[in-house]
């Protein structure tokens, strides 16, 4: 086979991977990994555990080292080794070291592009200062660990809402700081929409952490006598002043496509590297993997810049195969993820409602909130659940979930039916595994299903909880079937109130001129009733997610006076 | 609409949701649950749970009162009334009190029937001592705590070793019994493969649960001075005498169809009434759903009796959409279940290896032990993953998995998988949820697609456990390929030892006229190896599953002595 030498750029995740997978392809390949840093394969996503205290070894982190692979796979790595330039017409490589002034050229046959992603750093004034953070790599959380040690750091200040922002403020927090997280945005997890994110807010309240959203970083100013700190007085757009003996800049990533500029690839408009299916770039003997390259939202067929480490790891497998002549196809991504904030999971795959209304796509949406398992048995907590699929054929198109357990499990069973193009009746029909310690005998996923499915057939039809924000009380009436307890911690101004069990004898308190909107507390009693008054011919709809998703959505309540 | 009047004898599970259901497709109907018990739609699958003391009130394990689904869909529940005969010329059914005389006959326009299963009791001389309990409703288990306490119960033999009898064993002896399981098998729960079940014989160990298997029992008898005890004294084939104070039969169920049978219905060749798609019996008037039905196994094709409470529930909507002018199909079983024994879950989905060799159908097996979460994060547990596949296409055909956390997720995936007829292919293309807590960046799943297609597409050959038994060591050689401190904990005899970091240096150790079968600790380093030796022109095969599923397997191991 004429692919004698196969050289990586980039050793985390994906490079790490492709570069086993290859030799496992082929013994005679000379396969040498280049790593810009002193780490090759180390586990990125632990990093914020080892500031938290909940990964203790530095060495746990490596989940290789060069020596390793060397014995186990015959790998050449080279850390502290950058790739600094790339002849593709030579098909050449310029690696420049890292601690001195030495380079040199290295020939290829088939070069892979791991570069990967790095942190954003928007130009705000003195967001350089000593006691600023990025979460990249080893050295910056051995050294975030150092900081907070010597400098005796007692506030922090997380600037993004995002990934690593909630899980540093998570790790902070637990390890006894004093943590703010400052948003741009409306708010937390772009990835969720914003009304779920409701539930991470209330969550970072409940554990004493101070969400400023909707309000920017203008500039990080010097500490002084008035405003003391070891980091920087971190300015916000509405005036607010927050001292930080410790700023975690966690505002996103860029993919790494410098070399790729400089040997002509076409980087996509999103940013990222283009690759083809096959993940070639447009140099039939480069190909690129992980967070630099743009992929395929399989859903939307967008294409979207997805730096998580399963695809990347896929990825790596993919290449090796294809360099030696396989044809493996990448199939694209539904950008699958999950985030736990101290008590909850917070995950979501496919599209976000957000980016359906962007893309002007038909959809429609149901909440729920099933207990994550038989209620009988002790210890069960209710997700909060938000389905989105196609309004004629119930086709399944995004989930998001939160919850204090089995998040993850509903959201890899929805990413798989995802995978498998299933419709919201297909949900419905899934055998899933029930004990009472583990589910219920309708799983979650089968009651969404349920839920979705009464929407695509007509059964019942939705309102949302934005919609009743300025209902016309001529036309509508807003009517709360739950018991009278229920009610009385709280209620949606303005509703009339008929506990379900009574509707039957007091339906005739209801006119049949106006449309009936029905809630009750999570969303079933109000089906039923929905369906009792509709066979009876009043016009009706559910609200969806009823009292729960209203409540916080909108973070507002009327209380009963007693 | 016609459908005026239905009946819906048995309220459990699929009963109640039927009849729920029915009214939400029907203000007009009259609907009508007869329940011969005390109990309408109570948690059976919660019984266990009620006399370890996990579930503390009664109350709780009723789901649904007679008073509520009145209230809330207008039902008429008759309890304690025991539907004795079907005429289904005229189209009606008698009704006898079961706590006294009365009988009348009331009419129907369609009838469902629900009668459930029953727990087995074949005729063993002495079964139906005092003391002696089966699990099948909350007199039952009311029974058995009153019994405990009263007797001061200490010693409790449970008969058989399937879902009820190891929940009653775990629960028994967190109450504090001493408990001891009788199985007539060489292993307890059936659904598993002898080899997988040998972890819950190793749990059982571990908990001081003393397990007879291939020892059924011949007779139970009566105590006396000799083997004092306040139940029976159990006597086994092999002549063991155990005391028991208290019994748990756990022997099975069998579908419930003496009603079915009086209406003259056809019923399957497995003994449960035999249902169209549609749920429909053989009289177009009469559905039947639940335990008490045979249903096809999507997989096989088989007609298979699967007494499990999701598939009830199921079938209880169907059957209403389909009473109201619908056409819902069934679309069968793949059999997902999951067991939690003390600190272990079992679970499983599709068909196990024993029923694809009776049915002579082609498969393949895999066997891996991932970490359950990222290694790196603490608390991570290794699974025990069976998978099974064509070998051909990779068709998934089913999974059995064992572990202590993250067992739920997984099968969930794969039954989700199973149901879209996914290949293990596809499964390694599963883009699923990823953070150190929950999962790795190449999920348990990942891996398992990964590992069945390195055999499908002949990467690897696989050796299965059993087959290197009685291995002629003129032709082959069993080959280790783990640390010298693996191996210094125990190995298989007869095998030749070289780590995987020394392959290449004594590569030449190693004859190339003998198959090499390869193992290590779990059977990653050993594919590694295989496919290292197989380009060096060896013949190779991979003992699949490794160390751990042999020792688990055999339960046999050599010391090296020091």
């Amino acid at each position: 086979m004429a692919k004698n030498k196969i050289l990586i750029v980039g050793g985390v995740a994906g490079g790490a991977t492709a570069a086993a997978h290859a030799r496992r392809l082929s013994e005679e390949a000379e396969i040498i990994i280049f790593e810009r840093g002193p780490h090759v394969s180390f586990a990125n996503c632990g990093l914020p555990y080892y500031v938290g205290g909940e990964i203790t070894e530095k060495e746990d982190l490596l989940v290789q080292t060069p020596e390793n692979l060397h014995a186990r796979f015959n790998l050449d790595v080279r850390v502290m080794s950058e790739v600094t330039a790339i002849d593709p017409i030579s098909k050449r490589i310029e690696v420049s070291s890292v601690n001195s002034n030495d380079k040199y050229w290295q020939s290829y046959d088939e070069l892979i592009l791991s570069t990967g992603a790095k942190p954003l750093k928007p130009p705000i004034p003195g967001i350089d200062k000593p006691g600023h953070f990025t979460v990249h790599g080893i050295p910056d959380v051995e050294a975030i660990n150092k900081w907070i040690t010597t400098q005796k750091a007692h506030k922090a200040v997380v600037i993004g809402g995002g990934f690593i922002g909630l899980e540093m403020v998570e790790q902070l927090q637990k390890r006894g700081l004093e943590v703010s997280v400052v948003e741009a945005l409306a708010q937390v997890m772009p990835p969720l929409d914003p009304e779920m994110a409701g539930w991470l807010h209330k969550e970072l309240q409940a554990n004493e952490v101070t969400l400023y959203l909707e309000d920017p970083v203008t500039q990080f100013n010097s500490p002084n006598k008035e405003n003391p700190a070891t980091a920087s007085i971190v300015e916000l757009k509405s005036g607010n002043l927050l001292p930080a003996d410790i700023v975690i800049l966690g505002l996103g990533v860029r993919p790494v496509t410098e070399l790729a500029k400089i040997a002509g690839l076409v980087i996509g408009e999103k940013g990222g590297i283009q690759v083809n299916e096959f993940l070639r770039t447009s140099d039939p003997h480069i190909w690129a993997i992980g967070d630099a390259i743009e992929v395929q939202d399989f859903i939307t067929q967008e294409q979207v810049l997805i730096p998580l480490a399963g695809p990347a790891n896929r990825q790596g497998r993919i290449v090796a195969e294809n360099i030696f002549g396989n044809s493996m196809k990448y199939t694209g991504t539904c950008g699958t993820s999950i985030l736990r904030l101290f008590d909850l999971a917070a995950a979501c795959t496919g599209v976000n409602e957000k980016t359906l209304r962007r893309l002007n796509l038909p959809y429609d949406v149901v909440y729920l909130h099933p207990p994550a398992h038989a209620t009988y048995y002790p210890g069960a907590h209710r997700l909060a659940m938000k389905i989105i699929f196609h309004p004629d054929d119930g086709k399944l198109l995004g989930a998001q979930i939160i919850g204090e357990e089995g998040v993850d499990k509903r959201i890899d069973v929805l990413a798989t039916a995802l995978k498998a193009r299933m419709t919201v009746h297909d949900l419905e029909d899934l055998e899933l595994a029930y004990a009472p310690p583990f589910g219920s005998a309708k799983d979650p996923v089968n009651l969404a299903g349920m839920v979705a499915q009464h929407v695509v057939h007509h059964d019942v039809k939705n309102a949302q909880w934005h919609e009743i924000e300025n209902l016309n009380t001529n036309q509508s009436i807003l009517l709360d079937v739950r018991d009278e307890d229920e009610r009385s911690q709280g209620f949606i101004p303005g509703s009339q109130h008929i506990a379900l069990p009574e509707l039957r004898q007091r339906i005739n308190e209801l006119s049949k001129e106006k449309e009936i909107i029905v809630y009750c507390q999570t969303g079933q009693r109000s089906y039923f009733a929905c369906r009792l008054l509709t066979q009876k011919g009043f016009k009706t709809k559910n609200l969806s997610g009823a009292f729960r998703t209203w409540k916080i959505a909108t973070n507002k309540m009327a209380h009963k006076k007693i």
